[in-house]
């Protein structure tokens, strides 16, 4: 059956961890996961992509940072907006090449997406996500001195922390669905552009957006059949790297929120993924969440292996 | 009368080149910039937007350059992807901003562009165009070692020089046409990311696109009703600065060819959007190109003021 997917990219499917961290090289392995992502689209699906953005944007605020005295420094907002044009490039270039080996002339669009999120929201109070590069004890002082929060991070020097809210609404929501049905759109990009509403209109803040999150939201609004979070492992585990670790084919709310409980699943990590396929799951009775590795996912789509997270 | 317009903003719409060069004051100039589109909005003009980036890639490639020794250098195609995502994401907020005093709710959408050029293109043999930052000669002579072309700028040194070919196909110029009745599109900012197409597809090259040609490609892909592009000056004028000072409110393609002729306009500056206008006018008889400043676009486009170029 030919389905209607979001698709979330993970950190592995942009850079290889272990190799140079110059565009080159990150270039590279989109053009291998863009393969896996053809094949996809191979068998029917129509698609639409959200991916991570966290090492490249980091490297963006430590250029940023490391040249500030040449050159002023980017609010993270703005980084933020400049990895999703870096990163979205990169895929329209990759998947269109992929595309053109199985035939298939599917135009391929980046959108420069913001994401509202709540002032109110609690993580603004208490902001733990840690960005940017580390300072000294003497340079974090100054930072907090104009208004930055900073934390000590595990005896390696401080670090600027931001805030990381939910996200509420896709701010252009309306042109993803109407491209859907002609283009396969890459949107909400790193989580997409923090942006709070106020009285003016729309108003950048430094945060961080959870993009299983962020994906978790456009499949909702987009009415998506599916929501497939792609990752490094084939499949969501119990008593994860432990000698009695018990891999999951499928999962209910129900059960889903019981492991969660348990504290199965990493933050920052799987937790995250189990969370924002929980919400689809829960939003959308009848529909699935999909969690697998790039390399499986077609097969996880017929069936075959992967978790499926259902009501 | 209603129109289509492609609408090409200059510099001076994006910064203010004598204030500081932070992203929060060219987000306060991009802001005022965006009133004055309302206001052509308000006429009941469909628009989509091109911008250019300039001082803006050019601080993009500063900044990675003065870092890169804490993280690897960015090539000058993902330097333009970035502008575009920065740039875009100032003008979505400025321009909803705006729209909404006017009790306007119109989507408006960035597009990560691509721009297809001629790998023959004469300007690839003879690079002129200068980037990023200056070098010393010791410098300038490891660069070209690595490859690239460097070139004495009027005694302030070394600089890296790439080509400026001419654009000759959006690659995303099909979802520019389905979203254009619905949304506002920003698009090929910067003239758009220069990409060559190769036996495997697109593959970014490190060139500098006019903005003002890129306009006008999307004008006549669009079937756009005009093209306007918007500079410092209200009107284009031969013996420009001098006493004899003319200043022109009609202009035919071959009165605008012999004036380009006799070098009344200055390249790099008035010359291009004078060509650009020629070419749009040429290739549409019976439409018009309209070159004036951003504060008369709205009286341009009634016929008081600006210089209207048609075949």
């Amino acid at each position: 059956m030919k389905e209607k997917l979001v698709i979330a990219l993970g950190g592995n499917a942009l850079q290889d961890s272990k190799g140079p961290a110059t565009a080159e090289a990150q270039l590279d392995v989109v053009k291998r996961t863009c393969e896996y992502i053809a094949e996809i689209v191979k068998k029917g699906h129509e698609i639409a992509i959200v991916h991570g953005n966290g090492p490249q944007v980091g490297r963006i605020l430590l250029a940023s940072e490391t040249a500030k005295d040449v050159t002023p420094a980017m609010p993270f907002d703005v980084c933020g907006a400049m990895s999703q044009g870096y990163i979205g490039y990169h895929i329209q270039q990759g998947l269109k090449q992929s595309l053109k080996k199985i035939g298939k002339d599917i135009p391929v669009v980046t959108l420069v997406t913001q994401m509202v999120v709540d002032k109110e929201d609690p993580g603004f109070k208490n902001p733990t996500k840690p960005i940017g590069p580390f300072y000294s004890e003497a340079e974090a002082k100054e930072m907090e001195a104009k208004g930055y929060n900073m934390k000590e991070d595990a005896g390696r020097g401080f670090r600027r922390v931001v805030a990381s809210p939910i996200p509420s609404k896709i701010c252009e929501i309306d042109s993803v669905n109407r491209l859907w049905n002609s283009t396969i759109v890459v949107t909400c990009g790193g989580g997409g552009i923090p942006v709070v509403e106020t009285e003016q209109g729309l108003e950048g803040v430094a945060a961080v957006i959870d993009k299983d999150f962020a994906a978790e939201l456009l499949a909702e609004q987009t009415g998506a059949d599916a929501l497939m979070i792609l990752t490094e492992v084939e499949q969501v585990a119990i008593n994860f790297n432990k000698p009695d670790q018990k891999n999951l084919a499928e999962l209910t709310v129900e059960e889903a929120e019981k492991y969660i409980e348990e504290g199965h699943f990493a933050p920052g990590s799987m937790l995250p993924k189990v969370q924002a396929a929980v919400k689809f799951a829960k939003a959308n009775p009848g529909k699935k969440a999909i969690i697998t590795s790039l390399y499986k996912a077609v097969d996880a789509l017929e069936g075959k292996t992967g978790t499926v997270i259902t009501l």
